[in-house]
């Protein structure tokens, strides 16, 4: 979006000609959003009594406020990304240490398998001793 | 926020009462900002040339401008947020995963144990057996 554009749109029915970087297609959907709301505004009857500075005005006052009504679902997108990431630090950490509980429990298991084995043949070997010194006597 | 206000404000130099279920500080924080622009486009001289019309018009293209960009802020946070709940949902699939192996592999481990205790009870009985019969030899 490097390149100016002039862009011609109508706005409360008055043509423009916009001048910006913004492409073509947003310069349209702002004025479409404009008129949007004018076409809303007319449909009061208390609208078409006012001045029409006034009724600029008014306009300035609504827009303002989607604005800040935007702007304060954004504060609180934030704040619940801000909550999830912390959440997700704390489960990440509580991953590592299940991790490295199942690396513990793995090593320890595998000794002690090993241990056991050992014990194993050493059963067998003092059996196959008992046995002969039984065919010994 | 059920009761009706009226707010006396000034915008653009002229006094107006708003009338609405919004706060007074809220109607005077969207005043100001609208203000502050207005302030803004003063500094410009282009600005100074325009009809009011064309002013007005010019401030709520920049209002609705800010609301889309809000707008987009608010889009991208949602698609943040909707990721970092897929990740988390992931990661807590992880978790229980990992869960369970320290559980499966805890319960193998006492198992294990037991059988090894035995093995080496069994280990003394034999050596013990083999001793005697050496002594009676």
């Amino acid at each position: 979006m490097n390149k100016k554009n002039d862009t011609e749109v109508l706005i409360n029915n008055k043509r423009y000609v916009l001048c910006g970087y913004e492409s073509s297609e947003y310069l349209h959907k702002i004025a479409n959003y404009i008129n949007e709301k004018y076409q809303e505004f007319r449909g009061k009857e208390s609208f078409s009594h006012l001045e029409p500075d006034m009724r600029h005005t008014l306009m300035e006052i609504n827009l303002a406020d989607d604005y800040f009504r935007a702007q304060n679902k954004v504060k609180e997108l934030q704040d619940d990304n801000e909550r999830k990431s912390k959440d997700m630090f704390e489960l990440k950490h509580e991953m590592i240490a299940a991790q490295t509980k199942v690396e513990e429990l793995s090593k320890e298991l595998q000794s002690l398998k090993f241990e056991y084995n050992e014990a194993q043949k050493k059963i067998i070997r003092l059996e196959t001793e008992i046995e002969e010194r039984s065919k010994k006597v």
